[in-house]
């Protein structure tokens, strides 16, 4: 956390001073806003959290409800949406408030007395280590709780617009604020009331029946019978030894997903309530909970639940889906006009409740979507850069919704069907990162370069989310993870890995830093804007191969030790090197010739590159900025 | 973290409902009070934040100041304080954002230039793995913050009340309030007012010219002249390549201990001014920060110091000094009465800066009282525990200040004046937890046990803290740090390490927790009240030989799977095992036919048992509680 350099900071760090919009923001909704996001939901939430960083960016989030989310809905959050958090702040303490899953068990029925079931397996949950971040289980309402406490912590002080309801938009092009939206007041003061707000960009993060959708006139198409499950977040008193651990339990009358919950004592069921024809819902939706209850019983024989207190229950039925497009460009006017309003999360795709999917993609689609309005807003990218989010995230839920109906019927199979022993350590390994939500790899674009260079860094694949890995940090000799320092603050990462010549001596990172530094062509020079800090487009940082005790930082280049804030002071923390033990060069098979990794705001490698190739590092840039 | 387990927490889990006192605490301070904490330095906070966990006590802090603390004094944080910290609940928050020490550097005159500083050594700071925890470095202010963050989400809800200044007290040993106050109120409002408060107890924690202390007759003795160091707070530029590690600089013009802080760019200097004698600090008193700068600079040469913005600057002067007892009763008294006046922190002793013991000592001292006036004014323990405080501390406080000064004149030896290499190496090791904070060992007493039975554990000494080891939480199959579930809540911990039987065989650990409760004799029974939980008291745990995949939860005894809270809910959350790599009962000592740790509420091992001595057991706890 880096801080003070402004002056000193005696209280909170995490609270930033308020700025621009955020100096006298007003409590009401107003007229005309930058960005107007439907739904308090993850995916709207993360969007939010992302756009309250700056300071120039009018945003509103509006929900329909008339507060915050109390209770229910998902509650599985990925290794990757607590690396998500990590760059948001606040990854520490939810991973302290939170359930963590680190086996889970596979319930039978018992071969000799298949009334009855038995722990058949147990699996540890990340047997290839995939992730430094833990997968957890907490309440939705609590992540979008710490949403809300960085936005309200940002410099737009940002906050949730509660008690309004989007009844329609109409996308009429005409002048700085293009989108018109219609917002209800279903409930409070206003009661009855209606709204109109003028947008220059409307995000849709309405949930799996988002009137957005509707109004852009997206389809969704996949599955046409829906899943049930009986859903219960209880407190209950039980014989069931792994009542504390998540498992999949098999009955002959029936099977249950069990997930402990955070705090130690609460746990949720998923009673699987099979297929239901979309037409044909009703008497599933009737289900009570004493059914839910009984039926769990059942599966459960011979052992018992004595439920206690009933927290939150509900019939949850879901199905593969996904819309034909994330933006309101038509098929046809693709390259013609960029889009205006966009969707996100359940409003574009849903998924089986088995593999957790829901609360994470959403996410992913929030942190893929705010930069980008972020650039394009402050004036930095072509609004050509806003038809990137529906091109990559489109895609990736397509391929996520083919896996998970693989992955869940590989799941199924029983071991005796397998070929050999090893069939399901393969499957486990290769499959990995699919519940840890690393496997989205985006395709070659203006933000993703063709992996000419990828020999360079193969452990950073190109279209990959750019995995940390134990470095030093020189200055101060702190072993830290290099990932962790990439906060959700907008600004591209730079990473020069060095050459094998120590500073001071004549080194390609040297040359390559020079020019970065001096080259009227050096995307630093040209696209960080006048007044900013030489920072604050490009987060540049290097890793040495020696030992942080054989390295002086008194003749590392100046680009890496760059005069940031009104006091021109040093930032330190851009200046890394190799941890013998655990060499990130090895680890990360980076070449020992030095290699330039280039990763987004949200995480993804955009390009490996060598040192030398100094015209394509410059060449990558210019499309995606305008100045 | 526990809860849910009253009914579904929704909001943040850290906030506890209010209670008892805090459901409707009075904003204005009241007449009469349990406790009065005088002053809301360190020593005064954690006592608060201790005190205010227990809703039937009403515990108020006065303070001189007009608000809370905004900058300067002390700022390292130990690694004991850090684990104080997380049972407070807030390490994770307070590490995320302070510096951490990891290395420390030595710079001394460069033998071929004697006017020129050189880096003469590095050294791990934690060379010996003393901690889980990390050393800090981060502002008294933000330590501060966070214990009235703890006070303000208590059931009582407390709040430092500011603006009141101690002018003296009375015991006047009549009714239930024999403690009478008087306060001034410096500023604000009532400026020049005065209000008078009766309290059962009073702790004076009002620093190094404590006017409790004065009040109940306590002198402070120990070096006659003071040290004097000119500290500041700096954001500055500069070419000294060890600017953001922990340093020891000398030259020949003078010395500096550099410490870097908190947020990336700050740091702190303490200049030696050398030794003053205490009837004449005027000259030194008036050194200004244009003078300590320019001496910094002459101390760093060859390398320049070029200051941006002063954050904080002082001259700080200390002695070691200690007052001769740290209540209100004489020693010819000792034996007939018991205390109402304790004193804590700086009011009792005094530190040099160099070991950074000031704020750490400090807050061990309100950990030790806090839950002591806890167990008397809940009427759990006789008055006559109180008079361990003193007996404890004063011992400590003593022990510290003598081992402070040895320790300083060994660091001070050049490696050339040791006998041999590995000297040094013994000698790191042996003292490594003294800047830990972690050489405090208390004398047997009514608290304290004989060794008797310590073979049985030797890596948990009798009289020093519980150190954690990791074992795996057998319902979740969570690696955890065993001593990390151990919260300030007041409440006894009691590790049962179990002998090598498994669970559901005949044992050791099964008759004696059968014994602990059913047997008449038990603490649990006789010390537990009617209408609480079983584990309100003691916290028993069990930690089991066997690896946790071949241990059936179903069969330990529910002594260690308690029913609590209104619905009777079993707590899973008192089961370990051992992890076979890194096995507790060898890490720590632990004899395989089993043994009884008994830990304080402060986290002190108290006894340590075989399970067979039951008596032993229940007559160690029956002169602590008085039902
Ligand atoms: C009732 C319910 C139960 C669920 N149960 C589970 C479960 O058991 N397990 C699981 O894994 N996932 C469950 N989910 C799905 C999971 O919560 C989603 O996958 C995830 O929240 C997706 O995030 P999102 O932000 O896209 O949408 P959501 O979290 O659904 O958020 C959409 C938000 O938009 C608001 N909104 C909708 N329409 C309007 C409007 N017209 N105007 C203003 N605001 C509007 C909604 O009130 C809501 O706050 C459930 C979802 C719901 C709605
Ligand atoms: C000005 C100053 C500078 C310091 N600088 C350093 C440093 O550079 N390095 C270092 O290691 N340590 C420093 N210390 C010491 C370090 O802060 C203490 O060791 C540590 O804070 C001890 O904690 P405490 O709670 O016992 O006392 P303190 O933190 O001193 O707290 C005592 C509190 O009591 C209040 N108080 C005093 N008298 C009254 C009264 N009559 N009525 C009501 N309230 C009263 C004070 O305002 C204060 O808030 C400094 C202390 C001070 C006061």
């Amino acid at each position: 956390m880096q801080f003070h350099h402004h002056g000193y900071v005696s209280t909170d760090p995490r609270i930033q001073p308020a700025a621009g919009v955020g100096i006298d923001r007003p409590d009401e909704l107003p007229a005309e806003v930058d960005v107007l996001i439907v739904g308090t939901g993850p995916a709207g939430m993360i969007t939010a959290a992302q756009l309250s960083q700056f300071p120039g960016i009018t945003t509103r989030i509006v929900e329909r409800r008339g507060g915050r989310l109390a209770i229910g809905q998902a509650d599985g959050i990925q290794a990757r949406s607590v690396e998500t958090f990590q760059a948001f702040g606040f990854a520490e303490r939810i991973i302290a408030e939170a359930y963590r899953i680190t086996e889970m068990a596979f319930w039978k029925p018992d071969p000799s007395d298949p009334s009855r079931i038995v722990r058949h397996a147990r699996a540890d949950d990340d047997p290839t280590g995939i992730s430094e971040f833990p997968h957890l289980i907490v309440n939705q309402a609590r992540v979008l709780d710490y949403f809300a406490e960085v936005m309200a912590n940002s410099p737009t002080r940002m906050k949730p617009d509660y008690g309004y309801e989007f009844r329609g938009l109409e996308v009429t092009g005409d002048g700085d604020y293009p989108v018109t939206v219609t917002l209800g007041q279903p409930a409070g003061d206003s009661e009855g009331g209606e709204r109109v707000v003028r947008a220059k960009y409307v995000v849709g993060a309405d949930g799996a029946r988002s009137g957005v959708r509707q109004a852009i006139g997206c389809t969704m198409a996949g599955d046409q019978a829906f899943h049930a499950w009986g859903v219960m977040d209880v407190l209950a008193v039980t014989d069931f030894p792994d009542i504390r651990t998540k498992c999949a339990i098999q009955s002959e009358v029936g099977s249950i997903l069990h997930i402990p919950r955070e705090g130690g004592y609460l746990f949720r069921m998923y009673v699987d309530l099979g297929e239901v024809a979309a037409d044909n819902k009703g008497a599933i939706r009737n289900t009570t909970i004493e059914e839910i209850i009984a039926k769990a019983n059942d599966i459960l024989h011979p052992y018992t639940l004595d439920v206690k207190n009933v927290a939150w229950h509900s019939v949850y039925e879901v199905a593969h889906r996904l819309t034909d497009r994330f933006d309101d460009v038509l098929p046809e006017d693709l390259g013609t006009r960029t889009p205006r309003v966009f969707i996100t999360g359940d409003a574009c795709h849903t998924h089986s409740a088995k593999a957790g999917q829901g609360m994470n993609v959403s996410m992913q689609d929030g942190f893929n979507l705010g930069w980008k309005l972020a650039h394009v807003l402050e004036g930095r990218s072509p609004e050509s850069l806003l038809s990137t989010y529906s091109a990559e995230r489109h895609v990736v839920a397509q391929n996520l919704i083919d896996f998970d109906k693989e992955w869940s019927s590989l799941m199924a199979r029983k071991p005796e069907e397998l070929k050999d022993p090893a069939e399901l350590e393969t499957f486990y390994t290769s499959t990995a990162e699919f519940p840890a939500g690393f496997m989205t790899q985006y395709s070659p674009s203006m933000l993703i370069a063709e992996a000419t260079h990828g020999a360079l860094a193969t452990g950073y694949p190109i279209g990959k989310r750019f995995k940390s890995a134990p470095v030093v940090r020189v200055s101060d000799t702190n072993p830290v993870e290099l990932g962790h320092h990439h906060r959700a603050d907008g600004r591209w990462r730079v990473y020069a890995f060095a050459d094998s010549a120590a500073p001071g001596e004549a080194s390609a990172v040297a040359e390559w830093a020079e020019w970065l530094r001096t080259s009227p062509e050096s995307p630093l020079i040209v696209h960080t804007p006048k007044d900013a800090d030489i920072d604050s487009v490009f987060d540049v940082k290097v890793v040495y191969q020696q030992d942080h005790t054989g390295l002086d930082i008194g003749r590392v280049p100046e680009t890496f030790l760059p005069r940031v804030g009104p006091f021109e002071l040093i930032d330190y923390e851009k200046v890394y090197s190799a941890i013998p033990a655990r060499n990130i060069f090895e680890l990360r098979g980076i070449d020992r010739g030095g290699a330039v990794v280039v990763v987004r705001p949200d995480q993804y490698v955009a390009n490996v590159l060598p040192l030398t190739a100094t015209d394509e590092l410059a060449a990558f840039f210019r499309p995606i900025f305008t100045a």
